[in-house]
């Protein structure tokens, strides 16, 4: 990953927390893709994603608004993903959508 | 890391995405320190953090309401670990301010 830089506020974040199961299973691929399509959409900041060894992981994707953000939550390609992630990537995860009042960078 | 759970909306996550530099160089004890202080701060509700092997990192801590997480980013003790993140831990890092409005869960 990345940092993503600094965007003009008020922006969107979408938090996906997530604990994945043993073995990849398809899942690095897709994830690949994801964030390729991702990045395709209207209103696309950013993302960042970092996973640890026990398999928790955290990816933040940003976006202009939170129509922006639904939509992307919308697409079909994407739909299908998070049928596969909730049937057989994920073990357990949490998304909190949130908006962003203000950065700063070091 | 653990998953944090839903909590009641709205409230604020600060969203600290970071890029160490090589070595530990003290960061881990006083990282494990700071989550503790943190759990003691008033308006605190929880904490998740992943480090992929890149060195890129997320951070996410979840707070009450802006003030509570204001009032953290004052502790006195938490306000040396920043000087010594800027100084030594960090090569870079973006920190973002964020109300959230919503989440669901797995």
């Amino acid at each position: 990953m990345t940092l993503a830089p600094r965007f003009e506020a008020p922006y969107v974040a979408v938090i996906f927390s997530s604990l994945r199961t043993p073995g990849d299973r398809g899942y690095e691929a897709v994830a690949r893709r994801m964030a390729d399509l991702a990045s395709e959409q209207p209103g696309y900041l950013g993302i960042e994603s970092a996973r640890d060894e026990s398999g928790c992981g955290l990816t933040v994707s940003y976006w202009a608004d939170e129509a922006a953000a639904r939509a992307w939550k919308d697409v079909a390609e994407h739909e299908r993903a998070q049928a596969a992630g909730r049937a057989t990537w994920y073990s357990d995860y949490v998304v909190r959508i949130a908006q962003v009042s203000r950065d700063y960078r070091k």
